[in-house]
């Protein structure tokens, strides 16, 4: 094993890898492809075939989003994407938890739209009867199409959730730490089921909950279920900084990456915790061919199954509004007036186009497929140069795998690029351990109470002060 | 096949049973029988093992109660029995689901600490993820320990349990009517994913409850998840008649049971239904033994584990708060003030104590074991005899078998009494059909809404008119 040109490789440091399972695949146009099964998201064999897959190649877990609602259905373009129509991600989870055995299991679920107790119990169960392969991806809701599912008239605003959100994940936390395994006596002898001493109640009252506890699960082998985030906002990195173990992230180059790599690891001293003690897995959407032009090959068949519409509502999106469906697709883009908000990356896109000559499909092209995440195509030395290169640079401690299409495109990553991997001693070639923390590279929690107090000088500690 | 001596038969009718999984088994010291394993509770092969045993006995399914807190640890017996400590009955019927085939799912979930489009979705995932397995055991809340789990200071009380409930259900029902199958095109060719025509957005504007829709998850095989309820309150029983299909209920004599199954079914003519369409299964704990002798003997077996801690702890609930625990346990019991209370079966357990010169012991063991269901010690013919007898009298159209212990317990009944009713003719040999309703005999739903208005003269109606 070589130090490469990087410097945060240390001694037999090898990476983490997510196969983020999302109905079909990542790919927008994925559903249209001949070897995706109808309805994949509803198909709990599908799910079962990539999990298997996945734990045979040996990755530290599955991911699993959420979507608590039909996503979008007033936009023109509605009928031909993919929406939200898919398997609760904890039902799904805790069914492929009976047929896999090491895998991690990390389901997202909202902080916005549900209560702790029955989060930190659902968790808590999984991981149990996983044997300890649990994670929870606390996210916040933002969306336009959840609240009006909750009672709610449209979307909790930003610091207002993430309030709610710390607080809660305060009181899961909690709940995790409140039952001993040794309260839990079973003593057929003596008739002694429970030893008191064992029960913590909580006791927490709080802005948004109040909560006496103790939880009726006790630990899983791993302690407590591993808390994943994936906010990528100042709020969401000081949240991350403080109580999270993995965070989950879309950037699309190595300066964003590495950017967020070192903030976030930078702000883990401030709550007493180490920069291992947190794993940094940018999202990875990767196109792998024997050749670079069957890579090429792969995913133009993809681009080709976009249709017009979609493309057109995505772009509408970055055209700051304007409906570019009146002009010809395969004509220039026309005058688009600049917006003032700060949509940077809206404003980049605009610029690329501009400076590649780029047709209005051409440009639709160039964001519809990945969804914005950062896009490999190309060979499994290539692809592996690229995670070696992040990995070794602190840019990321691994990466979530999101498969363009979840037969053959994460296959594809598993026939080529892992084996590659392995070659340069960056994967394992069997689980060294039993649960997600063992893959993971985390220590088992101690103590009943883990986050530090929220630190000053973040708008996030603002909106807890409130 | 003969017609026996009752009145509701007819050809070819068939009881359905459930197997409800509790732990250890039912009988309340159940956990130190030898055979158990340890925190049974918690163990997810237990569940595996005895699911798999009573779908090999073509049970019509299995179903698991709900505890959202540790149960009473303020009490002095509180170290010496199970106390709801166990997996969370969705996570554990998800993973079954996944190793099982055709045994239906039956799960219990609150509707006064849940969310309806969130235990619509659940169980909507599981049944979908199942085959069409899938069953949702409705209940309210009462107990003193769920409570501060979830932000309140005390249990709602009963009519506002039960209006949220009404609601709740109706709005949960709703969501699963609300997207056509028919709507998810999945058309490869054409790029249409979606029919707009099949989405049925609710706009459920409620007391409770404001809830746009429609469900991100199509309906299964069976159409909708089977909704149950185990109310025996004139509420419950107007719940039950205008919405339920099955019902799980706990009497101790056949005209207890009989007197509810007859006013039960003669409910729902008034909500447009046929009495076929409510199961009506009485829970009954059943100790198998080749001969009497021997089903005595287990039984003492598991009475003989029944710490007298627990007993009386039993004991001062029914004898009005009193503790007996000065007095000496073998001998009589002492003088015990009437209460005012209308507690009709407390009353009733006191005179029978007087009447048989019950020892405390003997008074608290008559109690504790099967904690006040119907309790039958037998041979498989005797036992056979009690179920044929309700079955063909209008008492019950199936029962719900809550095996004293969950190995050698559900076994004995398997093993004895499955083969017993099938020589009888009451029970299939294989199963005719692969969902939960195709077992139950119940129509999968057409429509998008099936509750009939609340009818009037209730109180249940009264609260729900409020």
């Amino acid at each position: 094993m070589t130090d490469g040109n990087g410097t945060g490789l240390r001694a037999g440091r090898q990476l983490s890898l997510g196969a983020f399972l999302l109905e079909s695949g990542h790919h927008i146009a994925a559903w249209r492809d001949p070897a995706s099964p109808r309805a994949a998201g509803l198909d709990f064999r599908h799910y079962v075939r990539a999990a298997k897959a996945a734990e045979a190649a040996k990755f530290d877990l599955v991911f699993l989003a959420d979507s608590a609602s039909i996503r979008g259905f007033d936009s023109p373009s509605f009928p031909f994407e993919e929406r939200g129509v898919r398997l609760e991600p904890l039902t799904l989870l805790s069914a492929l938890a009976a047929v896999t055995e090491r895998i991690g299991l990390v389901g997202t679920a909202s902080t916005t739209y549900n209560d702790p107790f029955n989060i930190a119990r659902r968790f808590a169960s999984l991981d149990l009867l996983s044997g300890g392969r649990a994670g929870w991806n606390l996210v916040t809701s933002s969306n336009e199409s959840d609240p009006g599912n909750f009672g709610q008239h449209g979307p909790v605003p930003h610091a207002e959730r993430y309030r709610r959100a710390a607080e809660f994940a305060e009181v899961v936390d909690g709940l995790w730490g409140s039952l001993d395994a040794s309260a839990l006596r079973y003593d057929k002898a003596s008739g002694v089921l429970f030893d008191k001493e064992g029960l913590h109640p909580l006791h927490h009252e709080g802005h948004y909950f109040n909560v006496r506890g103790p939880l009726n699960v006790p630990p899983s082998p791993q302690g407590r279920p591993v808390l994943v985030q994936a906010g990528s906002s100042d709020d969401g990195r000081e949240t991350a900084a403080r109580t999270a173990e993995a965070v989950f992230v879309a950037y699309q180059s190595f300066s964003e990456a590495r950017d967020y790599y070192g903030d976030v690891k930078g702000r883990l001293g401030k709550y007493g915790r180490h920069p291992d003690e947190l794993k940094i897995l940018p999202g990875v959407f990767p196109v792998v061919g024997r050749t670079e032009a069957e890579a090429r090959e792969k995913f133009e068949s993809l681009q080709n199954l976009v249709d017009p519409v979609v493309g057109l509502g995505l772009l509408k999106t970055v055209a700051g509004g304007i409906d570019l469906s009146a002009y010809p697709l395969d004509g220039p883009l026309p005058e688009v007036p600049e917006t003032n908000s700060g949509k940077s990356r809206q404003k980049l896109l605009l610029e690329l186009a501009r400076r590649e000559n780029y047709s209005i499909r051409q440009l639709y092209l160039h964001i519809a497929g990945a969804r914005g995440h950062w896009q490999l195509v190309g060979t499994a030395a290539e692809i592996a140069d690229q995670l070696e290169y992040y990995f070794r640079n602190e840019a990321a401690d691994g990466f979530n795998v999101m498969a363009p299409q979840l037969e053959w495109g994460l296959d594809d990553f598993i026939e080529l690029v892992i084996p590659e991997l392995r070659r340069r001693g960056l994967f394992r070639t069997e689980y060294g351990g039993r649960t997600l923390r063992d893959h993971l590279g985390l220590a088992r929690p101690s103590g009943r109470r883990r986050f530090a107090p929220i630190a000053a000088g973040s708008s996030y500690s603002e909106a807890a002060a409130e």
